[in-house]
């Protein structure tokens, strides 16, 4: 269910930008009680002037490789799950190369109802209900 | 009202992507109330490995061809409006060619003062307004 | 905290398009209490065929030139910050040649903890709150 958006710089290397994809899909499924096979994710790369990323806000450290992270997911996850996705993503990303202060996580909720999965129906299968 | 993102394999052929737009509009405008010149929408074609779309999520079989039509608007459409918008993309898709397993909707909603449609004012017209 | 999406036609001019990423960051300052450094922006240009802006709807007059910026940020703004921030980005885009008719502006709210900054952690800051 989670619709991610990843913005990145375009100087990422390609093999980069794959295990990027595989580690915010990973750290979705250990933290937030997302299935494996619901990975739907758009990856959109950037030119330097076209991703603004302050160097310095909120003291992290940022680099010319920061990126950002855009989930949108089901209403429902507690706080202490959304905190152990972004410790889980962090620690992925730094598995990668990819400095955990370069990655940025927006998080946007909606309702079952608002997900189609294809085939003109509204799919809402009890496995995927939160806790 | 709506902004819709629709993020669509390159492959696409340019007369298969404008009648896509069409199908999205018609569905809001047949649907959800969406007056016919409330049209705006964003589309984004992606190389492959910048979409990734898991082929078989929800035991919907999808194909390089699948889609996202990503839309937001007010709060407000009831449950069985959302329904109707998915039946009628999909209908509106098979029609053009795009198998109805390849199109995934997400909606997003928020308030009616968070849109400015230009000249700097929030616009909130009566005929707007959803049941 | 709020992330910025513009999404514009390609044939604005590269300084166009810098002092209008300055003149949305300048009206979210100014407006609705978003400190100077805290700016994070996508800025994406498309082809005609692929930024599809009705050139009517509620009676704007907009131009080939319009375009969309879209903002997330956290709950909370009042209706009239959302207005004043509406006004400031209007007077701001004409001031360097931008159309107000061409300016759409959509907000996306969510929850404090819905942001990473990077890092890993969920920053919630006291002074970020607003009112």
């Amino acid at each position: 269910m989670p619709l991610v958006r990843i913005d990145i710089p375009q100087h990422l290397p390609e093999h980069r930008i794959a295990a990027l994809a595989d580690a915010v899909h990973g750290a979705l499924v250990e933290t937030v009680d997302v299935p494996p096979t619901d990975r739907f994710q758009i990856i959109t790369e950037h030119p330097p002037r076209r991703l603004v990323m302050d160097r310095t806000y909120f003291d992290v450290d940022r680099s010319a490789d920061a990126l950002v992270v855009h989930i949108t997911f089901r209403r429902g996850r507690s706080e202490e799950k959304k905190r152990a996705l972004y410790a889980s993503l962090a620690a992925r990303a730094e598995a990668i190369g990819i400095r955990p202060e370069d990655v940025m996580v927006v998080l946007q909720e909606n309702t079952p109802v608002d997900w189609s999965f294809g085939a003109g129906i509204a799919q809402m299968a009890p496995a995927e209900l939160v806790a």
